[in-house]
């Protein structure tokens, strides 16, 4: 297919190195800040454009990954080359689409990007909405082209995996960082922690969560949750939010085992 | 070296598995449930025992793998014999031991340990402290025979990795076990974050977490944090947590870029 990137973020960048890999041709990378899309293009053997004006009609399909507030300014300004457009966001509405033309959808990569680092695609889950069957099939066919892993997943599904992707990505990542300032407070490396890590995230590709769940909150072992507490008594927040997450992993686990 | 295993948990598992594998003798393993101890012992080809008066004497070190406050008692028991005897506990101090005798140490493997999976006791970071630089020279020798990562770690510090480790690992599993619930609740299968859960994990094996930090919250982005939260309306806690888990990742990153 012949594919036009609006966006030169993260999501933008990987999508747009995936599609080339995949065989697709790059037309366009549109980004307001030309230099960012100037830097993805060279990469990727595309046109780089900083003004919508300059867009090539001769496309099949306009992938928007900007900004969430920026999604319905850029649709509306798209819908004229008939084309079908869908964005990447896991919050956005189809709608947002949806009102400026039928040829809409979304094309969601469940996935946390870092420009400095490579992801494999073929696992990554792509969730796809169109604003009708034709334009749901055929971006279920471009998600093939790069992943193993598609799902049609509507709207109000798709703001669930959202938020459900903050809790066990985002969070867990600013958990990292707290362990860390910990570390380095105590002139220990973060390299000691990160077998840990990998580990807890390996363990729940295979069981769930909760099988998985070790330490002292889910042992209901006081004596250590009242000594980290107490190793914490010049940090308040990270006190309060130790004791936050311990008496929800008591309270999950005994409404798991049917205690009160 | 002959060794002796006190407690058949999964930290007293997988040691034992290891040292086996490493081609030291386990002499007995000791579970006051003998049930436990048998069926460990049998898969190393070990002396199961149920009763602390049937310890044998030809052992070079005994490792106790007990709950935190059972250590000081098992330590209390063993002291005549005169060998070695390291604890695995994060939270214990060394005194625990060295209270009854000199030959004392802690030998505190930083990972979680799950009976039904195997790990890779080659990468798993051992923490090693002796009562005395020939224990310590002891442990350390002991430790290399089955980890690459052998680290002499105060009882101190131990306790700052300890309580890491909870932020590190044992927070995380119970928010991806959240995500799990919102993902249920919804008909959505767990399957679509696992890769993501992963790749969270990996990406601060080479980087820290501060670069690696996404999502609404260090975008600051109000709209999504607020809508959020509004799909927690009916599960008060887990709206409190989003909301105080977001302020402290907009307050770290400010901290950071030297904003208010």
């Amino acid at each position: 297919m012949r594919i036009t990137i609006i966006g030169s973020g993260n999501v933008g960048t990987h999508l747009a190195a995936a599609f080339k890999n995949a065989g697709h041709v790059i037309v366009q990378i549109y980004s307001p800040h030309i230099h960012n899309a100037e830097l993805l293009a060279y990469h990727i053997k595309a046109q780089a454009i900083g003004n919508l004006n300059d867009i090539n009609s001769d496309t099949d399909i306009f992938i928007i990954s900007v900004k969430d507030d920026a999604v319905a300014g850029i649709a509306e300004a798209l819908a004229k080359h008939n084309k079908i457009m869908a964005h990447t966001s896991g919050s956005v509405d189809l709608t947002a689409l949806s009102t400026f033309s039928d040829m809409s959808g979304v094309f969601y990569p469940l996935q946390t990007f870092s420009k400095n680092k490579s992801v494999d695609f073929l696992k990554v889950p792509l969730c796809v909405e169109g604003a009708s069957e034709s334009v749901t099939a055929e971006l279920v066919k471009l998600a093939q082209t790069i992943s193993n892993n598609v799902n049609k997943i509507d709207s109000a599904q798709r703001k669930v995996l959202h938020l459900a992707a903050v809790f066990a990505g985002n969070f867990p990542n600013y958990l990292y960082g707290v362990a860390q300032q910990l570390l380095e407070k105590n002139n220990l490396q973060f390299d000691l922690l990160r077998p840990l890590i990998l580990e807890t995230a390996m363990k729940v590709q295979k069981h769930m969560p909760d099988e998985a769940q070790t330490g002292p909150a889910v042992r209901n072992d006081e004596k250590t949750i009242g000594l980290h507490q107490q190793m914490l008594n010049d940090e308040p927040p990270l006190k309060a939010l130790y004791g936050e997450l311990s008496q929800l992993i008591i309270k999950n686990f005994n409404a798991k085992h049917g205690l009160k």
